[in-house]
């Protein structure tokens, strides 16, 4: 650990520049509505200034919090998030990065008119190729689609899924129903036409209550049940054939952790074999096709006090495939640099982490 | 381990007949509603015949499947879990138990006729005095309530929370709304009041949709999820602050494995520190609420390939007093008797979660 309040040590950071890093989650913003004007057609630009739509943003992690942004992320102008030059400095130099994913969490799945849905789906990979992709040749981006209405997301997957600069689908875990339902297929159809990978990420506005057993009182309880979908999430996806319809699919699970991820396998395998004749297409045990297709990144990491126990958390996924290194940025999760990865790992598995696994996921 | 087909070898389980074992959770079936007309009223046998309700029984786990009871645990009439005599051969007897707690998971949560929830609540009550508890004095019992309406739920608790043979009010977990909501500490007051422990048993049939992102296809999905509703209503009861509200409180999780618990703890902790003044009440870290006030019984196991794992997974759970020993008879979640704990445990342990446990939560 370096001294928190200064410099990191040398150490594994200094490491890492020869490890040619991908840090798969780096959230960028839209700034405001305004800013995908010239992204819209006339029609849905006098739509929304009639209509005096100033934003979709559903106000999630409440933007007081330290967690939202750490020190130094708000750009002069605009949220955190959204200034390409900051995330130069902050991101891509100073972790001396080969690559990084950006995701945009705009709530497309919060607009209920699926051709207006689209058009900002549009709108906003638009504007990331032009104001991120373009500009910047570390950056790679992930492709937002109206989730709501799987056969118009095709069509933007198809629309856009060939620009080199996307090498990934963006679905919110909190969906309108679970993923894997053949309602969604069309989806991994078009991501897997393009070579792309799926990502899962915090995030979405369903109308579901956001626990398994009706609407909580508190964001606390909302926050901490994302893992809750994301469980869920991969159980539907497995459950239903998706990667035995979609052998090449991959999917990542960003921004949900990924300690919770031993126990559910442990059960899932348990149960399939006591009900397996429900889902014949799932022909092996769930936490093999677990591992073979679903990659979580490492942060925000719900951290155990006792570093041990976090190693032992890792082996229990039973393979050294799966974890992609994520800064999360601009959210600040960590104390200092050190703490974005988990230490006591072998160099051949952070080695992993940081570069080979996303790699293999993604498509540079 | 002991030879699968045969008698389970010496060792532990000689060395349990000396620790006064108790099982934490027997599950007892009412046969059929005819045996609960001699509890119920005029109005309520007349209701019943002229409607023709011959079950509420929701139709979980598929009673054809190898795990919905073990070989040898159906009785002659009526379905497993029916017959005392059997219980006390190859429960009671057969693991040689100080004490059995029986729990019936009568679904009043699928009856919508508050008036009725409540006659048949009582009913089943009455019905457990009569023909378990009188009759044995080894079993103890859990009061059944209309938790959809926790008024009559604390009524039920205190027309029969005296009676000696109760210790237990039981609530399912999939609840009409996370159980911490004040609209529920009615249940907690009389539960106190009483000396109760409250149960919270995999089953209910609240009309939420059973995962955090809609309805999913498979009971697979279903039965793999209960997990998920556990893990959100140990969320909720901490974050409203029953435990502050009733100190006194005990909460036994029962039939939801626990494997999932460290992982919560983490994250949880973590997200407190964060977003803690939404909740003021919760005073000090969950993870150490969750380990003074929650418990949970041991069968069904979600067990890992390698029993070091689950060794240390029970670990991370950063205390030993929180399992809580259990059969789950006669569902048949273990190859053979050995197979019913864990294995690699310290004799410290394994007599915790035998006896010294259940002696801590239940009034005996």
């Amino acid at each position: 650990m370096s001294d928190r309040s200064g410099t990191p040590e040398p150490g594994r950071l200094a490491r890492w520049a020869a490890a040619d890093v991908v840090d798969c989650d780096v959230q960028i913003t839209v700034p405001s509505v305004e800013h995908l004007a010239p992204y819209l057609d006339q029609r849905w630009r006098d739509y929304m200034s009639e209509s005096g739509v100033r934003s979709i943003d559903p106000a999630q992690y409440p933007k007081g919090s330290p967690l939202s942004a750490r020190p130094g992320a708000v750009p002069e102008q605009g949220p955190p998030g959204s200034n390409l030059d900051l995330i130069r400095a902050q991101v891509l130099d100073h972790w001396q990065l080969k690559y990084a994913v950006v995701n945009c969490g705009f709530e497309i799945s919060a607009i209920h008119n699926d051709d207006w849905a689209l058009a900002m789906a549009s709108a906003v990979n638009d504007w990331q190729a032009a104001q991120w992709l373009d500009p910047e040749p570390r950056l790679r981006a992930s492709i937002v689609v109206p989730a709501q209405n799987p056969d118009y997301a095709a069509k933007e997957i198809d629309r856009i899924g060939d620009h080199p600069g996307f090498v990934q689908v963006l679905l919110p875990v909190r969906a309108e129903a679970p993923l894997g339902k053949r309602r969604y297929w069309p989806i991994y159809a078009a991501a897997e036409r393009h070579g792309l990978a799926v990502g899962i990420y915090a995030g979405g506005v369903s109308g579901n209550p956001v626990t398994p057993v009706g609407w909580p009182s508190y964001y606390l309880e909302d926050y901490v049940g994302l893992t809750q979908a994301f469980q869920a999430q991969v159980v539907s996806l497995v459950s239903e054939g998706v990667f035995a319809k979609f052998p090449g699919l991959r999917v990542v699970l960003i921004e949900g952790g990924f300690t919770w991820l031993p126990a559910l396998m442990w059960r899932f395998d348990k149960n399939w074999k006591g009900l397996r004749r429900e889902v014949p297409w799932v022909s092996r045990e769930p936490s093999s096709v677990i591992r073979d297709h679903i990659r979580l990144t490492t942060q925000p990491l719900d951290e155990p006090a006792e570093p041990r126990q976090l190693v032992e958390t890792i082996e229990q996924l039973g393979c050294d495939d799966m974890l992609l290194f994520a800064t999360d940025y601009p959210h600040w999760q960590f104390d200092d640099d050190e703490g974005v990865l988990p230490s006591g790992l072998s160099p051949e598995l952070e080695r992993a982490i940081l570069a080979t696994n996303a790699i293999a996921t993604y498509r540079f």
